[in-house]
Order: structure tokens, then sequence, then C-alpha cells
């Protein structure tokens, strides 16, 4: 079978459905980090995500520093999710003939800068030789109580929706960059995205959120993994979906349907998560305390599927539903 | 600078003298796996390992069930080389167009049934598309309490250098696979070697070696790592690596010096120590119960450097120390 037929999450399921449970895992495969025992109530949170030329960069249009720091932040990014503080970075580099030391030391030197400001630490890796793309595998490490770990499984009908930030930029970034555009906001999104850490973690921590992930395939994409694995819906109002006035300003010259840009565009590492009815006040003090904005979109459903609609009740239809790697 | 000039090993000084040192690292960059406190005296052993097509591996002499138990082996020979017992995997995968998804299902078939064997368990990863090589990437997870964890960085003047197994089938598997040879128990050690787990476990457990490092590089330049951790020498009898009945009577027809071939070779995954002189009769007991032989071939020294002669005394000159990556 092709793997374009079976799709990045149908492989993983697959992938997932021939591991057996073990003792120290709480959360395993299909998570943004598994989450794992040390001792103490206390958990690791462990996430690793692989970085492509061809695929997921294109060196002339980024710069090392810049490579380095968004390959820590999308790792950084799901530790986040979990409501977790990062600890230990691992970073392996395949690394092609083409590319001088130069470009890898400030590569590493972007990615400890990011490491640093967010309490991080690299402490090991692997370099290696690659016939033709530069590839980088970042390991993450990072840590919590047990009991404060988000996961994307428990979100429950009536369950406020809600995102930090705004939406669409990054692949508005993507769009400028093949157009020929070097720079602007939505570029700096897209090529050096930051990861909502301490939100993640100050929303975990007052036990907040009743399922959370990070926005990297697209809003309807990441949202359709919290309610698979929580086992329900979701309604959302299309006119409510956050959008920075650049976006609004410029994405149309680039997509005929912003909105869609905004919902499958995915790379926005902002938050996704759920909050139960009875948290909502509780939200709302947290939210106008918080550097980000925090916006409500929509709410959880018994009902399982994902509608989206104007204001007027009207079904937005949506093409496409996130980055499909095969 | 080329990395050619600098060196894998140049490269990975430079990157480590960019971390800075902290609090609940035991172990950073440099050694086989990364130690970092957990608490309650526990620590997590942290190790990566990137594996890439055309670099690593030959899709046309391996299988993926094969590749997938390889790759998780190497990893594993890292904990086992720290004297750690491995918990959890990490696997990421970056797919070209060309593999089919019951290649993938193989590979993590093959990657999980060693796991199982070495009580390890895949809680996760990441997989992508790739333009042209298959990229694997595994971050393996291990624990040990602190005080038991073996470093590179222990060895002491008058220390036995003694290395588990026989050496040099591996790099004599690879000469015949380019020779055209399909089955030989040196390909079978090339292609699916078998990490010292229980052997580099206990030898921690019974605080025999003053230092350790898995033989991946080759026995001169890992016992090198040793070396210039430890800011001390060595001195090597030629005549006592070990080396098996198969190696002996075929490896003349590949490699005009094949002694050269089994101190430079690499991809063994044996487990190369240190011990000190007062713990000789233990390890000799120590040694007896065990599965796999241990061979004293040599004693550390004061003085720098690495020195290989024969039972005469005569130097013994090698061309060649290990595989360079760039």
């Amino acid at each position: 079978m092709k793997l374009a037929d079976l799709g990045e999450f149908g492989l993983i399921d697959r992938i997932a459905r021939r591991v057996s449970p073990a003792p120290g895992v709480l959360i395993g495969i299909g998570d943004d980090a598994a989450s794992v025992r040390t001792g103490d109530g206390r958990v690791s949170l462990l996430t690793s995500d692989m970085l492509v030329e061809g695929v997921h960069f294109d060196l002339t249009t980024t710069d090392p520093v810049r490579l380095g720091r968004k390959s820590l932040s999308v790792n950084l990014s799901d530790i986040a999710a979990m409501g977790g503080i990062p600890r230990y970075v691992l970073l392996s580099l395949a690394i092609p003939p083409t590319i001088p030391a130069e470009f890898v030391e400030e590569l590493v030197g972007g990615m400890n800068g990011c490491a640093d400001r967010f309490g991080a630490t690299l402490v090991g890796g692997d370099t290696c030789a690659s016939r033709r793309d530069l590839v980088l595998s970042i390991t993450v490490v990072g840590e919590q109580t047990s009991d404060r770990v988000v996961s994307r499984a428990g979100a429950r009908p009536g369950d406020l929706v809600c995102v930090t930030g705004d939406l669409g930029e990054s692949a508005l970034g993507l769009r400028e960059l093949q157009a020929g555009v070097r720079v602007s906001p939505a570029i700096d999104r897209h090529l050096d995205p930051l990861p909502r850490m301490e939100t993640g973690r100050l929303l975990a921590e007052a036990g907040i959120p009743s399922a959370m992930i990070d926005v990297s395939d697209g809003l309807l994409a990441d949202l359709g993994h919290i309610l698979e694995r929580s086992g329900v819906g979701a309604e959302l109002e299309s006119d409510l979906v956050p959008l920075s006035p650049y976006f609004r300003e410029t994405a149309g010259r680039y997509h005929a349907t912003p909105l869609e840009l905004a919902v499958t565009g995915g790379e926005d590492y902002e938050l996704l998560f759920t909050v139960p009815p009875a948290r909502e006040a509780e939200l709302r003090r947290f939210a106008a305390g918080m550097s980000c904005p925090v916006t409500v979109i929509g709410r959880i459903t018994a009902e399982k599927g994902l509608s989206l609609r104007d204001r007027c009740g009207t079904p937005v239809v949506v093409a496409g539903s996130g980055y499909r790697h095969f």
C-alpha cells in the first residue's frame, strides 16, 4: 500500500497498534508528547520532530540561526501543549557536503539561544553525513507533575474551544516567500515561530484546560485530533477565528478564501484547548492577565463531527484540512 | 571552514563549548548518553542516533526488519555503555515516496521486537516526507541510579583495558556485502548487531568499570575517546585483540591487514571498558559467569597517547583510525 493512501495519521495508528502498553507510560503514541513516570508524582514529557530540507524548510529563504531556532521551537510547542516545562534537548543532524562548519555553528547558536530563553539545555545528539538533504531531528524532554499534564483526550460536550494569539500568518508567510517576498511580519511568523511556553504551563498549572494541542497541522486538523481522541465533536464560529490586521489586509492577495488559509494552513504554533463551562470565569480572569490573547471560537458537542458556521449559522465549506505529508 | 577539515569530533567540541552547564545535567555532550537527574538519586540517560540511507545503510543489502532492529540496537548500545536500563523509545522517520507502507510497518515491527526483548517501549516520534533518502532518528531514554552510571571520563593509570566479545566481524561483513556476498556470519553481525545490554548493566551495577564506551567508531577511535575524556594514555597488545574464528579465516581475503580492520573497522557494538587493578579478581569472577567473553587487551598509562604493540613489543602501525563522517 502506498503511504499516500494510508496517510500520516493512518500510519501512526498502525504503528501505535503494534505497541503493547507498559507500566511507566501514562501517555504513549498519538499525543503532542509522551508522558512517562519518573517518581515523586512527576513525569517526563518526551517529544521528537524531524525537519527535512525541501519538505520543512528551504535554505534559500531561511538562515541557519532562524532554522535552528524554529527546529527547537516546534518541539517546545509540543511540550507547551502538554502544559510542561522544557528541560533537555537532543539535536541530531545529517549534513550534506555542501554545508560549511559555520552554518552548523550558527544553527546550533540559534537553537541554543532559544533553549536558554526557555530554560532548556542541549545535552547530546548525533552528527553524521547526508548525501543530499540537510535533516534535523530534535528531541525535547520536559517535566511536570502527573496531575497537571494536559492530553488531547479530555474534551467533554459543552466545553469551550479556545485558541491563543491569531491564526494564518505562518501560512500567509509561506505564500509570500513562494511569491518572492522576503520581508514581512507573516514571513517572520513562518520562519521564526514563538512557542507559547508560559501560557501552556500556566494554563495547565491552573487546571483550566480539559484538552490541549498546538496548532501545527492547521486549526481544523488539530481540533480533529482532540475530537478523535476525546470521542466528541465541535461547532466553531468562523467569524470568531482570530486573524491579525496584517493577515486581514494581505491574505486576499495570496488566497481566494483567506479564512480557509487561516483554519487549514498550519504551523501557527498557537495553543488550541478546551475549557469546561464551570471554569469559564477563571479562564477570563486568566486571559486578562496574559501577554497573549485567548479567543473562544466554539463549543464541544456530544455529536461527532466538526462544523464551521458563520455568525448567521450558514455552514462554511473549507477545502483541504491541513498539511498532508504523504 | 569545511566540515571535512574540522571533523565530526571537532564539530561536536565546538557545539559543546557553546552550551552553559545546567544544574540537572550530570553528564552532557560528549559521552555515549547524557545523564540528567530525575529525583530519588536516579538519572535518565538520553541518547540519539541518526541513520541515513546511502551513509549508514543500503536498502539493496538489508531488509526493513533488520534495519529497524539495528537502528534501535545502536542506540541501546549507548545505554549499555553507560550501564543503564533502556525504558522509552522515540522513532522519527523521513520517508521518500518510493517506500511503501508495508516497509515502514516491517521496520517498526523489527524495532518493536528489539524493544520488547530489552524491556523498552516505543512512546512517540515523528513521521514526515523526504524528497530522496530514508532517514531514521531514534532517541532512547534509559535509567539507572546516579552512582552506578559509567562515563568515559574515569580511566586511571594502571587500569586494565577490556573488551567484550570479538572485533572486526561487522567491518568484514560490510566488505563482504560490497564484494557481492549476501550471507555470512559477519554480514549478520553487520546488519543485525546485538547490543550488550545485560553485560553493560551488570558491570555497572557491580561497580567494576572505571570508564566505558561502546565500540561504534572502531576500537582505537573509541579507546581514544576514553583517553581524551580521562586525560590518560594506553598501551594495547595487538595479539590480545579478540578475533572470531570466522574473522581469522576470512578477513585476509578482503583486507591486506586483518588486524587493522579489527581495530579500526567499527560498528562492533561491543563494550570497551577500563577496570582498576584492585577489581581484577572481581572482573575475572564476573567474566566467568557471563554469556559473552571479556578479554583484557592492555593497560591505561599516565603518559598520553595510544600505543599498539605485538607480544614481542614491536610497534604495530595502523592506517586510519575509525570512520570519518565528514
